[in-house]
């Protein structure tokens, strides 16, 4: 165990990456910048990735476009954003009634999941990594209780991502709404309802003063995976040991931001509670109406676009073994752990 | 983006990895064959890490020894197996009703887990690194049903690590019987009943094929996480380049050994059930009597054991902020899935 002289001899090269998230959403920003700091300590800041926040280079929703057109290197996002590009997309992301964090994870790195999504976003100049997962998600603060089907009917609710399209089927009018408009949004009554991501990031945004009804789970949301999107060219154009650092970077980065929403969430949920916020349950018969509305969009889907129906059939497979698995050890587990005054 | 050219002028550097595994548990000894992988690919071969299967440099349980004598470099090892030393060492890896996977994860790098974790280490001259987690175990194969806390009294079990301290507080005697050996055991009627893993691995051994019935949950192992544990020297005299490589080798093959365990363990256990596998969960009698009796050891450990006290306090607090979470938005979603036909 001697140490080694070490002395790189290697040109200077620096990438930029657009994060679809604004700096004070630190949860996800933060990933982006883990990944940033892993890369410059690996290669003794040789290679380094300078980290924007949303808009700063691009907007928000503007990352695959510009990856595309050679832009920009490299962006942190949420793919499910560019589910109107194409709805395969979201299953890099989330889906609603999907897989759970770790589910996602082994779909990628042990099914097929990783091998599909590279062959799809071939299509835009994008190599990915998974960099990141928010978990299952809250299901959004409601300024009235919703006690059962007919209360969604006619609800107007800010809803991320690819769950508006399930969510219009129960008769809801899905908004989309940037983070920072949300707050006014609820308390004006502008929308009904609006959904952000679980205690911590939500807490931030205030809603629960203005909506104290906090309703679980966010069946359009049971986990949400994050992805570094790169340029293809740029990648390749990488040595061997770089582009090995560039995907270990993003591994130490999809562990931290996950265990930053674990570890940062239950404190935030009791501050909710203490200040006022009411949680509950979503009816059976509301995630019941939402399941079946799903498995028609799917279906759907299915006909329409063959990318999708390629991925889905594969996702959907592995989903349903990984879910007979999940109630047995794991989920009975976490159910006599939950129960349990600790 | 445009690339690099990347001289390395390092000197050679070459690691001894000692597993606790044999190469035939490839989930496990394959966690260290892909930090060996990263750490190559990562330097351009200059560093280098030789993974040796248990037995071939120190025995399976004398990775710890050998470390601190200088003899090894790194091991990758459950690091319960050492509770004989201290019950610490425990608390890095599994212990009776503790925290799942994702909970023990953010505990390390959210919590104060890792903090605390490498000040206790620091005493053997060794610096751990979180390397694999198996998720919640199954409950072992039982040549007897198990209708009631009754059925455990008298009950000879293999069972690996920590648990079998609160096993034997049941009245069951706790045996340790190396892999190798467990299904002849339990054919032979030598033990009656013999905990492994879960389904992956279990298929392996064969035990199914000599004690059909199969419990879950493992309540001593509600996740297990294995680590890498470093000579602090040998660490310490690496660049920091390097070290920032090591640490990241160990976040992917974190990252990799759980995704094996949740790809591979829901086929494994369509083949068990296809080959007479009994599936059952335990009575909640003996899970509330093994619950009890875990409390009871850890009051006694932390008027023993002042290394114990320290970091339990933090590990429980940690705990139960994360299951009244846990039971809320990841629950209620994953019992949902659960119960629906995919």
């Amino acid at each position: 165990g001697s140490a080694p002289a070490i002395i790189h001899a290697q040109q200077n090269l620096r990438w930029r990456l657009a994060s679809s998230f604004p700096k004070s959403l630190e949860t996800l920003f933060g990933g982006a910048e883990t990944f940033a700091k892993n890369v410059t300590e690996a290669t003794g800041g040789k290679f380094t990735v300078s980290v924007h926040a949303a808009g700063e280079l691009v907007p928000a929703f503007g990352v695959v476009d510009a990856i595309q057109q050679d832009t920009i290197e490299c962006a942190h996002t949420a793919p499910y954003y560019f589910f109107g590009k194409d709805e395969a997309f979201a299953l890099d992301c989330a889906i609603p009634f999907g897989m759970n964090s770790r589910q996602q994870t082994a779909w990628m790195y042990e099914g097929n999941g990783l091998k599909l999504m590279r062959e799809f976003y071939a299509n835009y100049n994008i190599i990915n990594f998974p960099m990141g997962n928010s978990g299952a998600q809250m299901g959004g603060w409601y300024r009235k209780e919703i006690k059962s089907l007919a209360d969604v009917n006619g609800l107007k609710m800010r809803i991320g991502g690819f769950g508006g399209r399930v969510l219009a089927k129960l008769g809801a009018v899905p908004q989309n709404i940037p983070a920072a408009e949300i707050y006014q949004s609820l308390e004006k009554g502008t929308v009904d309802a609006a959904e952000w991501i679980g205690p911590y990031d939500d807490l931030k945004l205030g809603l629960h003063k203005v909506a104290k009804n906090y309703y679980y789970p966010a069946w359009w949301e049971g986990s949400t995976q994050f992805s570094v999107l790169i340029n293809t060219k740029a990648f390749n154009g990488l040595s061997n040991e770089y582009k090995s650092i560039v995907r270990q970077a993003a591994s130490d980065a999809h562990v931290k931001v996950q265990a930053t929403y674990d570890g940062r969430n239950p404190t935030a949920l009791k501050q909710l509670i203490a200040e006022g916020a009411k949680l509950s349950r979503l009816p059976k018969e509301v995630m019941d109406a939402a399941f079946k509305a799903s498995r028609e969009v799917y279906a759907e889907l299915n006909d329409k676009n063959p990318n999708w129906k390629k991925i889905y059939a594969d996702y959907s497979r592995f989903e349903a073994d990984a879910y007979q698995w999940e109630g047995i050890a794991e989920g009975s587990y976490d159910q006599y752990m939950s129960a349990q005054k600790l």
